[in-house]
């Protein structure tokens, strides 16, 4: 890899889209003249670069909530920068901001769609997880559709995750009883003694969906629904009437399905009716304006009073991005995936 | 069929639990002896049945949200009677309720799960349809869940049945357009005539995938559904971001469903995610409480001032109630399925 300079990036496009899991060959590291930077807009170097599953989605031209993106396109992706020149009021060299700068060593942004961090206030990195995007989808996720109720049972899964142990830790708060299903004997371990889940489940266990009946004697009131796949299929029996489904991912099938399987469609739909369920699916940005504020200021407190933990799993230099989002794909991340581009 | 005096019950029971569609096999006509009126109790001649889509699903002993009929027991159903006999304060011989009495000609009930009906201020029978349980349904359901905002196009089903023609109509009442899907040209035509939709199809049409499409340049904002099946299957790809699809009725997959599908399950979460899109399945008894007595001021001013129509389609005799259910579930009455067991 070539060393960036501040005339230039390094940045990693979409090479080519992937036919089910993306591999190497779908990314292509590049070298890049950096534009001039225009009045309101700031030149930024990236520090973090987070890796979150929905950029999946954007790799494929399938329907989706976002524009995907174009071959030959720098990966679309939430960073932490700090600035190096700015041409924009109110934001100085050195500052810290949380911008969308994607899968590169430095871009120019327009300043107004940047938010300055306090680099005292909480560490840099949690702008890109617990106190970021991800924090934001299980709190507005959980809080304005799933609605826990005091000793209700709440399900989530890719609990280690930062948007999984976001849910299980405030649906604590909320007095609500929280049961987390994660992969292998070290990330349920940490469920119940970092992240204070009052169950873990390892879905890799061959008895995970009876594990899963036994751990939930009065039923399933919100199933936070961010994997699909076999979870899905184990909660759906369990769920009580009016159960919530806040939907906000599917990380199960970004990456294909098994075709040869019967209809399950009207099954659904007769427990949808049965059971008086509610499905609701769900992008954050929806809820920005409502709860933004709300939530920076009560999930900080959280985090400040030892209530909300949260844990990072970091990878160092740009070139390792793409070894790094597959294995998130398949579970191997421990934690908030980041990639740390360059030192703080 | 014998004739049944006031220490008697004309009854149909369940004969045999139906596989797919029923038959009259499955139904039987006895005389039973009447219990004594006991303290708080009263004796009712039965003058209207309903017969209503859920009975199907009490006929089976697959979960549903209440409890099946048990081989030998008179079918549940509700009606309107004349009071007989009383035991209950408040309640007079020749007074008429609305009571869930069954498919049988008398029946000794309690006076607490009656309510009174002024015979005077609306048809009879219309308690058990447009200002009864479909009546309510549809209210509840679309208010509550489709929230159709002005401008917004609404889509329903069974479009000239008791539920669908009053979601439709509310629909326009609060200033939406208003879709209505139904079998063959004389429905299509009461849905433009009579109910006063915008657009009416034909769901029998070989192209009506394409008509709905054609029908819908805005896209769908709330899909009211009652039927599933085919309907259900048109209607998805044209649903907006953030549509409402209250969901209160199957019965296009009552009898059976194609078990030779491929799996659609994962393509609908896909929907759910991407259009942030909320299904909600319901029962109208969970809006009772917070919404019963709106309905009837709103929906009774609406039917005397001529906004709300409704159309019923009256069977004489008890002994026919079975052959009109069939029929109703393959979508051959127009409007609100009633049976008339005794003059008014």
């Amino acid at each position: 890899m070539s060393e960036s300079t501040t005339s230039q990036s390094t940045r990693i496009v979409l090479a080519s889209r992937p036919e089910g899991a993306p591999t190497a060959d779908n990314f292509r590291v590049e070298t890049a003249a950096l534009p001039e930077v225009g009045d309101g807009q700031i030149l930024l170097r990236v520090v973090y670069l987070s890796l979150d599953p929905y950029m999946r989605g954007r790799m494929s031209t399938a329907k989706s909530y976002a524009a995907h993106v174009e071959l030959g396109d720098v990966m679309v992706g939430g960073t932490v920068g700090q600035v190096v020149e700015s041409r924009c009021q109110g934001l100085e060299p050195g500052d810290y901001v949380l911008a969308g700068a994607g899968w590169q060593s430095h871009a120019v942004v327009d300043g107004s769609v940047v938010r300055a961090l306090d680099p005292q206030a909480a560490p840099l990195s949690t702008a890109l997880g617990v106190l970021g995007m991800p924090g934001f989808t299980a709190y507005s996720g959980l809080l304005k559709i799933g609605k826990p109720k005091e000793g209700e049972t709440v399900v989530v899964a890719a609990a280690t995750g930062p948007v999984g142990s976001a849910v299980g830790q405030i649906a604590k708060v909320r007095g609500a009883r929280a049961v987390g299903i994660a992969g292998g004997p070290e990330k349920c371990r940490a469920l119940l003694d970092e992240f204070g889940f009052d169950v873990a489940l390892d879905h890799r266990d061959p008895q995970f969906a009876d594990a899963l009946a036994e751990a939930v004697p009065d039923g399933i009131d919100v199933y936070f629904e961010n994997v699909g796949g076999a979870v899905q299929e184990a909660v759906w029996p369990l769920l009580n009437t009016y159960a919530r489904i806040p939907v906000c991912g599917l990380v199960a099938q970004y990456n294909g399905v098994d075709l040869d399987r019967k209809d399950r469609l009207p099954g659904l739909f007769g427990s949808i009716l049965t059971k008086s369920l509610t499905i609701r699916g769900f992008i954050q940005t929806e809820f920005v304006k409502e709860m933004y504020g709300d939530f920076l200021r009560e999930v900080s407190a959280w985090v400040r009073d030892g209530r909300i933990k949260y844990r990072e799993d970091i990878v160092d230099g740009l070139e390792n991005a793409p070894e790094a989002f597959i294995g998130m794909l398949e579970g191997k991340n421990f934690g908030k995936m980041l990639v740390r581009v360059a030192p703080e």
